[in-house]
């Protein structure tokens, strides 16, 4: 246990914790996150893939999710996140949509690539070309697609994000 | 409408359809996403980050959580996925995650800043080394985070993902 006592241990401590705590109960991953608006913590989360059969339950996602439903906002401006792990690429975009401020991790990609994570992967995955990457991607129809993206561009319902 | 009968053709114009009609219904944003397994949709998704309150609600994050419910597990093992855009990196990195075996999209994510869309901001954000990103992300207490990763290699109760 750190004997640091700044907010920003504390926070990260109760991030690590969580993800010590997840992984000795066997609900998932080694991962916890904090997510932190005027120095209390709005709301946690920790990896819940296998216990809740979503590949997208990450820590990150579970406690952006969760703050979004305690504040009924998407956006978590202010907001601070601490997390056991680097976030991954969808962690991080999503971090991103959420509009967070800053970010604090504990362990890295390349760390959590050493106990068997992609983390690392996806990330050079992602700064690869399209056709440099092992997953097929490929584009068809945008003529067809840009009908959806008129829509957008004209509706009057329209809320942005 | 096109006019191409392929089975690709088909489940991306179902994709496009799912993207207009969420503009016209007032529920969110100009995207859909089918999951399709032997040929069949197993499941489908539209953005949901304004209705929800959730900015993980992704067209591409709501298909692979529908599919993953639907058939009991956290892989998509033999899933292509179809969507009206580009994934944003959240979602591309989710496709990884949920190892599906290939992607089609339509618009593209560059098409998706012009009306608004952050995608390609986010995918220039990802590339950049840490201090040269806008949002701040910062290492802190590598050492005690550790721990929870040792937890998890020793751990006779975890599974693997």
């Amino acid at each position: 246990m750190s004997q640091q006592t700044t907010p920003d241990a504390q926070f990260m401590n109760q991030a690590i914790m969580l993800a010590t705590e997840n992984v000795l109960s066997g609900v998932g991953g080694p991962f916890g996150a904090v997510v932190v608006r005027d120095g209390n913590i709005l709301a946690t989360g920790t990896n819940e893939v296998t216990k809740s059969n979503d590949p997208t339950a990450h820590a990150e996602v579970v406690a952006i999710r969760n703050a979004c439903r305690i504040i009924g906002s998407f956006k978590l401006d202010g907001c601070v996140i601490y997390t056991s792990c680097e976030p991954c690429p969808m962690c991080l975009a999503a971090i991103y949509w959420a509009r967070c401020e800053a970010i604090f991790y504990g362990n890295s990609a390349a760390e959590a690539a050493k106990i068997g994570f992609d983390d690392q992967f996806f990330y050079e995955e992602l700064s690869r070309s399209h056709t440099d990457r092992q997953l097929p991607i490929k584009q068809c129809m945008s003529q067809e697609a840009w009908v959806s993206f008129e829509a957008w561009e004209k509706s009057p319902l329209k809320i942005q994000y």
